[in-house]
């Protein structure tokens, strides 16, 4: 090229491809050597079967550089009108703490670190959570909290199916207030059919008259109303029935919290602990229960233990339940939380404090209560005689001129009907806004004065028997760190004990750990995306909308689906309502009887729960010894489930890491049969621009946005499941009982609490495809390209377990470590370990099989890093060799041993290998050495010493 | 209070107040015990001599909190409008790229780090900044560039003083082209009138009319002139003089780089190289010469050496310099740099690799090409038949409704006299960019077609003679983080070596390391803020105009100054802007003789310095055994001076960290002498709200923005020292040659390159001011309390050396090692490189005496983190009394082999202390360990072996 070339031999169709990849060509080139073959193309050939390839470029826009891409997404984000949301309905306006928006949720360290499995590498987040679920425990007055649920519906969902299974009841009603938040009743109806429950939605004075084994009251209620709970909680004590309770984490400041009233089940939504309302989501939901019920408990939860020194350590506690263990018995598929909200919400606990959330909450009931009194004495019905934050006025015919008035002054109210109108004030609010309401329901001659009413003794919003009296956030961690610099530091902290993306490769099988590139993030916390309210008017968020529909289509696309269902909000919710959209539509043809959902023996522990979730029952299909599904075995159970077969759920390619042969004869079977095929998306990474689900034979598939399309995994959740589905089951998906979506059945129930899922992180996903474009194809082919090269140059040490044709494996494969561990002890929890010292984290950990390592090193690592894990990798073989052959004792060993911390250095070094060979086996390691924060976490004494709260300071010590 | 209180009660007049203090109310109780007082005000008293207190609340506005003050910014921001710039001048839009934005910009880790002089715990900067000096190598073909200075026009003024240094010309001429940048030549006008120089501003082609000691020259020159330097070079070499050359760093990546032709210095911003122009800076001034010229090198250079161990470690090269040593023979007051820009300008280098920067460089290019082209085949005449990206275009009578059309299209081109216009590209243009001039320039009839001339053979830019051929960025770090996965663990591997304010306390003496909050840094990366060129319309920053106003009315109402000058951007600059105004008064009242200076012994090393560059002679002032002024000294002084007493240089509280008595009757002898009193601000931390430097008696004093208003210390840079005058010096401090600044006579010239100085982080401490209001007052005497806190619990174990009334020290204690070093033989540097190992950074070291250490905890340090500082040197002080009993050897052990490494622990042990004891002395240091990257840092050998270039990789294995 001359040195001053035209533009067009300058011109680059896709700048941020080459930022995305990690190897760049020529990297490329030296890895297709390193598996003998000459190019990607031949590579891709020899791997993907010919007859599912998509032969021509994906039709997407042209790729958009960095830059062009975020100018167009501010473009819509600035469309998207921030007006003043007094809806309430579980949304409330928050201040995001400056410190925490900036050093957590914009800060890689926090939002591309993976779910804390490995304990070793995440004290930092699971003290956080930690935090989080005192806070829980301390607001609800119960005994023990989760690390979070993915929304307050769900969470609704959940305490129903707990209450069913730790109920002595033997009803099979559940009763919810009628005045629970709506989408919260959509989506218990939904849980509720698919479970087989009977749904009872009444008046809360009503309830002495059902029977049931559980049910959900509202604290305050939708309206606002503050009810006095025990006698309703007696009742269904009385009748051993279950006590649920949906509250406003924030209202617990004042109001007497349910745990103390007797409340079995308390749970609800942490968004206005500082996390943005982001027109939907993600935000955790809290959930937390009686002790008793603790190992029916949904979800992670974060535990104290200890590690091999005797010294305190956190995990996950209770880790291999429901899915994992009881599988198609399991009642909930939950599989995930929404750590980086949780976090969020549980640091805006930290650095406010137990006076500080009292401030807050004082604060905005004063409010209320100035506007109830102004409003009361000017002749304005209220429906709620006691309140927190939340009015419902009876204006009559006064209410469209009302509505008009806020209109003008950019104000959403909710709006009921017959003449309702209901406000809900939060943190942001503050005399003004009291003042502008004052002049919308009165009119601007009412002649209030704001400081002259506070003056004044008025009428208690909360009646003297419901005012909390007792303590909260005591524990020291809620206690220090209140300036920012304190609170700065402790972040930094936690930060620093763990490993995150921005320090290694996190090379996970089935989760996908790619970049998360910073243009892709930065649109999140924009106030044009962050501030919205879910139930504000559309019209409001035309720039989400057309960002929304831009997504949908360009996933369609990808995946050859016909329709896009954005509302799961992770992958398992996706799986869940995909089959019940399947369930629906054979209802819809009059063959309501196929309620079989075939699984192959292979999959994810979430695809029983789901099924069973549905209201299906699951049959298993085998698996040869190959990995793959036996497909004479499936058309047997095909045959066998006749009428009733409704479905398969099958992941591809296969958890096993391969590109089955058989999967279009497999779809085809079903189809025979009158079944619908559902397609598991966690290895969509491997398809993208290869081969379309949609094509090959699916009807329905989720996308795990978190993995395939570049949202952060934030340290475990958010995730973020929509499917896509062929034409004939887009009526079937779900709507939203508030904001009706385009496209399904407007009849239809929810699955999630917000109408778009966690909308707020679909500018990630936007961001990626837009830059990435028709290219997106190339990032598949480079995942696989990589795969192939780890399961080279490992496969010698460590026998791939699986592989597809031509020997080659997917876009990841797994490492059988079984034989070795028979040969020497040395198990594959052992390797895991042992690859902190080198600064990795771990694979995958025995998923899909027992005893095996999964890798997927994703198109985003660099080969030199894919290189440095070969290394650490073979240099661990040849350590598992020192005690094959008797060097170092079989208990005595770096291995096990592993992984080493500054504990260990401190003391008297007296093993048989050395203090360098511990804690710096590598160049890598001496150079940039990480320190795991503890050594190997006692899993066992753990589960068996179950505490999931704040250890006393001087614990720690 | 009720449990329900009202508004009223609830007020907090100040909320940030909390966040940005320390200690909370009961701790700075706690504190004001062990200082045996009452009360804050008891102290303040004690401490403050009262003749000079200021009592009365600030003239501020009441404290905002942080959402509406960030909301009040907003509006600010809003107000400015970003059209697109093409007016050139050494200013050009880039593009940021996120990943850097993100970690960098926008990361505590960079922002709130400290200059390197610590090398052993700020290597990942240092490596950053010698990537940066190897890029300024490479890109100017020189032998050794400095790590930044602060703008191309002051960086010229140094090559000016450089060249008067090392040439042996005899001539005191400065020759400049007059076709440099108008604020180039302004600064080297201020410059030269100070340092006596006949400045000759000339047509390059009449150069050899002219007997001179050096000339600079501009490449391209400010209307695009592309011009072989070889003859002027050569001719100027024919005479001795010192070619000095300020080129277009990005053009130098095709042009024949100005080292190859013969210059000795070239210098110019590196702004365009990914940080955002934001309205005049900061940004980094480069600055390169040839190897013979080192020892006179302006500013601070990273050089390579080696630490205890031999292992190759980085540090600031010759540190003691200049101002140190030769102090009022000084030809530089340069004390900083522009750390945090250079670190992003070298690593847009390091992101984008050679290819990355040529393709960019060559695109520019083109498309300039093309639009020269386009318009000359259309009658438009340039003026410069050669260019990079600039065009000068002869466009007669059409000028205004072009211009009109520009502004039309929101387009800001370079309007010049004569019917000129200049145009100049950036990475950020396009096709669509030249459409539109062509649309601009010929309407929009043209007919032209940007691919059609793309396809042409144009006519070239540049002669073929001078087009770059040589390589450039060939070591391996610029060639290795293309990928963002990789620039990000790159990023992160940096700032993982360092110790920033976001892990501890950084006990700066004089340096006020004090809370950077959140809510203040956010704006500065606004689009709003960040993306406005300095030479834009000051209609277009209405919003930088009414945030800059404002916020000099409040510093204004703080020091009791009349005006404030905006421009210096450091507080050398501040200094030398305020003596030279000093100058203009006393020669505007034919008062020209005054040229003395009093500068007292204890004075910062920039005092003498700054004094010699504004042409005046210093007299030093001896201090007392108290370390106060020398009462009778100055007196003589004074009136040996007489007619000729020009001023005074003194810092208030003195630099020995104390409230002089004396300051009042100082300011007196001196005014009664007819000299003016320059109030050095390094110290006004400690007389916000408290005393204010005009009321004590001073004319004129800068403000150290970076230290008592918030702007952080980004790792060495940027610095902000506006001054504040009263009434009667206003006319004569700086105005700007492009946009002459309200206030000052027009005629003045400039001393930095943009009008308002870095005006991109003044919303910074605009933020602090709004947030804090009256009780910015509050943060001053939490200051003096902290101090005093520490100069009590400190005071046994080392010496306080100078104490003010009632035993007091102001803001900052000097602790006296001497007496420990000589019994001994630990030293203040054993001390400071021993507080390392309990993660902590030194305190200033030597400064201002040496053998001492000086301790400034500032206001926002926690009590919890102070006494962890007291535990840290009282340990240490337990661990000298080892070495003094003989316990420890006086060579071997933890303070003469601190700091300790990883490398000290894989090492055999074999030292007389245990490795506990070496690196986790502390159970701070058991549960955080911050790791030193190398070990004790040799200086000696560094300066010995001056090498300040990139080190091949292997070397660092």
């Amino acid at each position: 090229m001359s040195l001053l070339p035209s533009l067009s031999q300058l011109h680059d169709p896709n700048p941020f491809l080459r930022r995305h990849l990690g190897p760049d060509a020529a990297e490329q080139q030296a890895m297709l050597e390193v598996l003998g073959v000459a190019s990607r193309t031949e590579l891709i050939e020899q791997t993907v079967p010919p007859g599912i390839r998509f032969n021509r470029p994906l039709d997407l826009p042209p790729a958009l550089d960095e830059q062009a891409a975020l100018e167009r997404l501010r473009g819509y984000a600035e469309q998207n009108q921030r007006w003043t949301s007094l809806i309430g309905m579980g949304y409330h306006a928050t201040r995001t703490p400056t410190v925490i928006l900036r050093n957590v949720l914009e800060n890689p360290g926090w939002y591309t670190a993976y779910t804390p499995y490995q304990p070793e590498i995440a004290q930092g987040r699971l003290e956080a959570l930690l935090n989080y679920q005192q806070m829980v425990i301390d607001l609800t007055g119960l005994d023990l909290a989760n690390a979070s649920l993915l929304d307050e519906a769900t969470a609704a969902g959940e305490a129903m199916a707990l209450a069913r299974r730790v109920t002595k009841s033997r009803s099979n009603r559940f009763f919810a207030d009628e005045h629970c938040h709506p989408q919260t009743l959509s989506v218990l109806q939904t849980r509720a059919e698919g479970f087989g429950f009977e749904l009872v939605i009444d008046s809360l004075a009503n309830l002495d008259q059902h029977e049931v084994f559980g049910a959900l009251l509202q604290y305050p209620d939708t309206h606002g109303a503050v009810h006095d709970l025990r006698p309703a909680i007696q009742h269904l004590h009385s009748q051993q029935a279950i006590a649920c309770v949906a509250a406003d984490l924030l209202s617990l400041v004042l109001l007497t919290p349910p745990g103390e009233q007797g409340a079995d089940v308390v749970l609800g939504s942490s968004q206005r602990f500082g996390v943005p309302m982001g027109y939907g989501g993600p935000h955790a939901a809290y959930f937390a229960c009686r002790d008793e019920f603790k190992r029916a408990m949904p979800g992670r939860i974060i535990g104290v233990s200890k590690d091999a020194r005797g010294n305190l350590a956190l995990r996950m506690a209770l880790q291999t339940r429901e899915q994992h263990i009881r599988r198609e018995k399991a009642n909930s598929n939950i599989c995930t939380a929404q750590v980086l909200l949780a976090n969020i919400a549980g640091f805006y606990a930290v650095y406010h404090g137990p006076d500080g959330l009292r401030r807050i909450a004082q604060r905005v009931h004063r409010l209320t209560t100035i506007l109830a009194a102004g409003l009361e004495r000017n002749g304005v019905k209220r429906l709620n005689q006691h309140f927190f934050d939340t009015l419902t006025l009876e204006v009559g015919g006064s209410q469209t001129s009302i509505i008009q008035s806020a209109e003008a002054a950019r104000i959403n109210l909710r709006i009921l009907g017959r003449g309702q109108l209901g406000v809900a004030l939060d943190e942001t609010c503050d005399e003004s806004t009291v003042l502008r309401l004052f002049d919308l329901f009165l009119g601007v001659d009412h002649g209030l004065d704001i400081a002259g009413l506070d003056g004044e003794d008025l009428p208690a919003g909360i009646p003297d028997e419901l005012l909390r009296r007792s303590d909260y956030l005591t524990h020291p961690v809620f206690n220090l760190h209140h300036s920012e610099t304190e609170m700065l530091r402790y972040l930094k902290q936690l930060e620093n004990k763990d490993l995150a993306l921005n320090q290694s490769m996190i090379p996970l099988g089935s989760c996908t750990m790619k970049l998360n590139a910073s243009s892709e993030m930065i649109p999140i916390t924009w106030p044009g995306f962050a501030e919205l309210h879910p139930f504000a008017p559309v019209e409001q968020a035309t720039g989400y909308k057309a960002m929304i529909d831009e997504l949908e289509g360009w996933l369609c696309a990808i995946t050859g689906f016909d329709a896009i269902c954005m509302q799961p909000n992770s992958g398992a919710q996706g799986e869940y309502a995909g089959l019940l959209a399947i369930s629906k539509y054979h209802r819809s043809r009059q063959q309501g009887q196929r309620d079989i959902c075939l699984i192959p023996a292979s999959a994810h522990g979430t695809n029983p729960a789901s099924a069973q979730m549905a209201g299906m029952q699951v049959v298993i299909v085998a698996c040869d010894s190959a990995g793959n599904v036996d497909l004479e075995d499936l058309k047997l159970k095909a045959k066998e489930a006749g009428e009733r077969l409704s479905c398969l759920m099958a992941t591809y390619p296969s958890t096993h890491g391969v590109y089955e042969e058989g999967i279009s004869e497999i779809c085809e079977v079903i189809h025979r049969h009158g079944g619908q095929v559902y397609m598991d998306g966690a290895n969509l990474n491997a398809q993208v621009g290869l081969a379309r689900p949609a094509d090959i034979g699916a009807d329905v598939s989720h996308m795990n946005l978190h993995k395939t399309f570049c949202i952060p995994h934030g340290g475990g959740g958010p995730g973020m499941g929509p499917i896509g589905v062929r034409a004939h089951l887009a009526p079937f998906v779900a709507s939203h009982p508030v904001i009706p979506l385009p496209g399904p059945d407007p009849q239809n129930t929810a699955v999630s609490a917000a109408p778009w899922g966690s909308a707020s992180i679909l500018p990630i996903s936007w961001m990626y495809i837009a830059m990435m474009g028709p290219q997106l194809a190339d990032a598949s082919e480079v995942a696989i390209l990589s795969a192939n090269y780890l399961a080279e140059r490992l496969g010698g040490a460590f026998p791939v377990l699986y592989r597809g044709r031509n020997e080659r494996v997917a876009h990841e494969c797994i490492l059988d470590l079984r034989p070795l561990k028979a040969q020497t002890g040395i198990s594959e929890e052992d390797v895991a370990k042992r690859l902190m010292d080198y600064g990795f984290h771990a694979p995958t950990m025995s998923f899909p099989v027992p005893g095996t390592l999964m890798v997927e090193p994703t198109e985003s690592e660099p080969k030199a890093e894919l290189d440095r894990f070969v290394e650490a990798m073979l240099s661990i073989r040849a350590e598992i060799a020192e005690v094959q052959n008797g060097h170092w004792p079989a208990e005595d060993n770096p291995l096990k041993r592993a992984p080493h911390t500054l504990a260990d250095v401190l003391g008297t070094w007296d093993r048989p290998y050395s203090l360098e060979q511990a804690v710096a086996p590598s160049a890598h390691a001496r150079a940039h050495k990480y320190w795991p924060a503890v050594n190997r976490v006692d899993n066992v004494y753990g589960d068996r010493n179950l505490f999931c709260a704040c250890v006393p300071v001087e614990d720690y010590r």
